[in-house]
């Protein structure tokens, strides 16, 4: 695939799109990044994408202040691939940039900007019948608040998945459901909706925000709680929430069932009203 | 500094040394390194580099089984940029490989093969005076038995120290000594050599390991047990131990003294021996 893709200011053939093998972001994984999804070439979310994009590149302090540029950046390699008439996705790297290796921030003038685009459709089979999903300890690190591309641990945890045949890998950390390998987790039980509250544990997640949102504005009980381990199987409704996993049910988790095995009611009703609101872009 | 680097079987000017902006080191963390240090233009300790290597690959399932034929490879670089002959290192890096981006591991032929050389001299005035740490919570992954370029932790607890004008920075996890962010702590009380056993929460420090050695070949007890945070004051000597950091005295912590604040006897033994074995190659 020879897509145009956008680099440090040009847009070009991804075979072209090369950078310095002194890189901060290949040494040392030294950049933050975004996923944002257009629904009908329309961006959700786009506001909450570029702050929570400012805030990781102010949490390990790369100094970019043109964030509010990229929307058109993202918008002309939409149309430079004729993506922007559906459903399609933009991921957005920036790295610190080259630089001579050494362990702490050095100063550099520019940093490394990189995005693509791809084709990202959307109601899949699996958002209809939803997905097996496993769990394994949570091994990241403890500033998963940060989008960085530290994500050695996330590969390794969602291989995990893959190789039992499961959609997601589920996080346990001190005997609680923190999110997932790319996505939030939300549990429903007796009507209530649980999820890990907001801390250095987990990804602020744009998808958690939304369904949380649709939640008070439907007069559905939030608690953000963690889920203990052992509870995870006594969920009516498993919600695996993400950009990409938009509002994806997790109907087995290690094999057991969880509820009737079968997506549940208020998972249905999310699913509705966060697509109606994609759709709506609200 | 244009020097010759190796890339992908290519010995090549550094300007030159381009990877692929979709390459898994770049958007994962997804791959591994190694620092190896020549004196006098002789490789220490290479056997226990190549072994850790190939256990990092493995852990992460990078499939390269050739990593024997690498020490050439160092030859060549050193020689290609005249430091054949004098104290250099070499970083080696591994990733994965190019492939357009996937959460799990994907199947790639080649993965990416990047190596410098770079002048680094022995006996530097830090080794003779100490230096000054900090202390930081460890706020790593639990696999930091793999030696990955999932760096960005580090790197951020490294710039505190930094910042604070110190050499190192100490990384307390669950109120107990682990290592620093890019060496292992040894700390000595009582004629004792205390340091964190081997565990998924520290590096295997090859220098850690031939500090062990030198050690038992000359009946210093050695307890391989963690050290309690409240206690690391109360040691009468620190060291931090590294390719890099070789056996640096530590004379300060977070301003405190230690022991006398300056370099201890053992301290000065360890020094005396490591860099015979270095010289040497034992």
């Amino acid at each position: 695939m020879n897509d145009i893709v956008y680099l440090n200011g040009e847009f070009i053939p991804r075979d072209q799109a090369v950078i310095s093998a002194d890189d901060r972001g290949f040494h040392f994984a030294d950049g933050v990044y975004e996923v944002i999804k257009y629904y009908s070439g329309k961006p959700f979310r786009m506001e909450d994408h570029l702050q929570r994009l400012n805030n990781s590149l102010k949490e390990i302090r790369i100094p970019y202040e043109k964030t509010e540029s990229l929307p058109a950046v993202f918008r002309k390699l939409m149309e430079s691939n004729k993506l922007d008439f559906q459903d399609a996705g933009v991921y957005l790297q920036i790295s610190r940039g080259s630089h001579p290796r050494v362990h702490h921030f050095p100063r550099i003038e520019e940093p490394t900007i990189y995005a693509f685009s791809f084709p990202f459709p959307s109601f899949t089979e699996n958002l209809e019948n939803g997905i097996e999903v496993i769990t394994a300890e949570d091994i990241r690190w403890l500033r998963c608040d940060i989008k960085s591309v530290s994500l050695l641990p996330n590969s390794m945890l969602y291989q995990q998945a893959v190789e039992k045949g499961a959609g997601e890998c589920i996080l346990i950390r001190n005997g609680v459901v923190t999110e997932a390998s790319h996505s939030s987790v939300l549990g429903i039980r007796n009507g209530v909706v649980l999820t890990h509250p907001l801390s250095n544990l987990i990804l602020p997640g744009i998808t958690r925000k939304v369904l949380l949102e649709i939640s008070r504005d439907n007069g559905i009980p939030v608690k953000e709680e963690a889920i203990a381990e052992e509870d995870l199987y006594l969920m009516d409704e498993l919600i695996i929430a993400g950009t990409g996993s938009e509002v994806m049910p997790a109907i087995r988790v290690n094999g057991q069932k969880i509820g009737k095995g079968t997506p549940g009611p208020l998972t249905r009703f999310f699913q509705e009203i966060f697509f109606e609101r994609t759709r709506n872009r609200l």
